[in-house]
């Protein structure tokens, strides 16, 4: 059983932001996210597209800003637990929480912070009928470990960024990639599709276009895909088939967890504490709702900051914090470090 | 007359963030700032101190932060009217604002947002009774051109950062530097302390402490001071006294505005919008107040960004607003700038 203070749910830029806010308070987080790495969407979709509208950033990549959250909250040592859904919650008599995910990880908390954005990001999958037969017996929708693939075959269907990108990079670990797409074209950043088309003249990789994989065959595990290429059907032997459609955001499992849900959001009371109608759970960035709601990073920021306080008080009822200002009072790592201000000298001049 | 959209009183981080989601908006501002740069307290009181509490900044120094904000806010071409405290405000039949300044600048918007962190930075002044007769005719409590020092004689006093900031990019300005102060002992940044003891050693500076200017001597302009020194006085020629002892923030003319007041802040509906009592005057960042609020800056821009979404409304009420992520639509710039994501291009690989 895992224990923390604030159990966050969803590791993009709010969830992230919150360890940061909690570790001013002295409060432990957690955070759990159903993608294989922190960063939610920053990080899984748009690692590399530009933002503009975070305060004193004229111009961030996506991938930058989670990587700079990352750094911020490392003094505070959150724990996380990545790949795994949080599927069902549990309040025991002491009002705080057990949540356990699809993967039967339990975490204890007083606190939950529902920072899950869109939704947990579920993959888009090819309508190939035996296809879940083969999950995780050579079938992967994301590639949460390169390494898995080193020396083996592998197929990689899709024709967007993903799956050039990931093409790319696997030929450097796999013996073989073979890139499968129903259209000749591709549709992604220049300089990947470019790659490709380099890679595919080297013999890097193997191109078929315009072609569908339509069967899976093996015994236990994954051994052949079937593919269809305008009229023609054949077998191809892999290890690995993983077809890369993208990823759709679903609110998932916590739809029933008792909240009261609007538009496929968590109504929250924007008048004080972004709490959600069960006491001691919040929800605070994309996946909240109040009147005037916008789904920006930076709004998540200020709830995250205002949750932590609520928060703190839930937890330490008698206790009266005093904000002090990071400039003044410095950051105080859980690790032992501490950040400050350089103080000023008195000194005569003679 | 200066004409715009939204009126900011105070050029601090948030007003200034306010001119970004203003401007995604189309929306044109125009801030007023009683000191005569812009920035707030992170440009005049501590713009070499680290803040590690903005989201996405590990640590930034409080005066790289005001220049992120300027450059972040540049496509959109703020007008400014600084050194100049906003004194006044009227409400006109058609529900717009004038706000005219202590200097008669007058400025009309249909909507008034003051941003104007603990109030307008007042100098604190030395208890010396003639000081007032001088006042802009060779003493000054701001250094807002230092070119208005060269080749004169200058005596600053006081004993902190400020003055020993002053006294030593003076030394490059002006014929001669006096700093005057009641101690021996300065209290600073360790490398000021220093700098200003390598300079007086080099006859750059002359030092009097432990000493008070306790009168002031001239004809239409500043021409002597007189020094206390133990038991000795004696005068001083000079052209200019620069007491520097600190600024200390009032919230000013806008107490007498008729918003209402709580604890030297403004309230607001923090539920919607962070409006006033006023319909069309908002505030935001330090200078409002609401249940929960906390001083933050990073408050202070998601309340920015939340007003503008109200103020756009109230300007174009039968407009609807479709909010579009940078990321995705980009940054259209009022100087004609674009600036947005490189896009995905469809290409086959044959």
């Amino acid at each position: 059983m895992i224990k923390t203070d604030i159990l966050i749910i969803g590791a993009g830029p709010t969830g992230l932001f919150t360890v940061f806010e909690a570790g001013l308070l002295k409060l432990k987080c957690h955070l759990i996210d159903a993608l294989p790495q922190a960063g939610g969407q920053c990080t899984e979709i748009y690692p590399k597209k530009p933002i503009y509208d975070i305060p004193g950033f004229p111009e961030v990549l996506a991938g930058e800003l989670v990587k700079n959250l990352m750094k911020q909250i490392e003094p505070f040592q959150p724990g996380f637990t990545l790949g795994e859904r949080a599927d069902t919650i549990e309040k025991l008599e002491d009002g705080s929480f057990i949540v356990t995910t699809d993967k039967g990880t339990k975490h204890h908390a007083p606190i939950v912070a529902i920072a899950g954005g869109l939704g947990s990001f579920e993959p888009r999958k090819p309508p190939i009928t035996n296809l879940s037969d083969y999950e995780d017996k050579g079938v992967e929708y994301i590639i949460r470990d390169p390494e898995m693939y080193r020396d083996k075959n592998v197929v990689i269907s899709g024709g967007g960024d993903s799956a050039l990108d990931w093409s790319i990079f696997l030929t450097d670990v796999a013996k073989s990639v073979t890139l499968i797409h129903r259209r000749n074209e591709f549709r992604g950043a220049l300089d990947s599709v470019e790659k490709v088309q380099e890679l595919k003249n080297l013999g890097k990789i193997e191109l078929i276009t315009p072609a569908e994989v339509i069967g899976l065959v093996g015994t236990n595990t994954l051994e052949e895909v079937v593919i269809k290429q305008g009229a023609e059907v054949f077998n191809r032997e892999c290890d690995h088939f993983i077809p890369l459609f993208g990823l759709s955001p679903k609110l998932g499992p916590i739809a029933d967890w008792g909240l009261e849900i609007e538009k496929n959001a968590i109504k929250v009371d924007n008048t004080l504490d972004y709490q959600t109608n069960i006491p001691g759970i919040y929800a605070i960035g994309d996946v909240n709702t109040y009147p005037g709601k916008l789904k920006l990073i930076l709004c998540g920021f200020h709830e995250a900051t205002l949750m932590c306080q609520s928060a703190y008080q839930r937890i330490f009822p008698d206790k009266r914090y005093v904000m002090k200002y990071t400039t003044v009072g410095g950051v105080e790592g859980f690790d032992g470090s501490k950040k400050e201000a350089p103080k000023a000298i008195v000194k005569s001049i003679d």
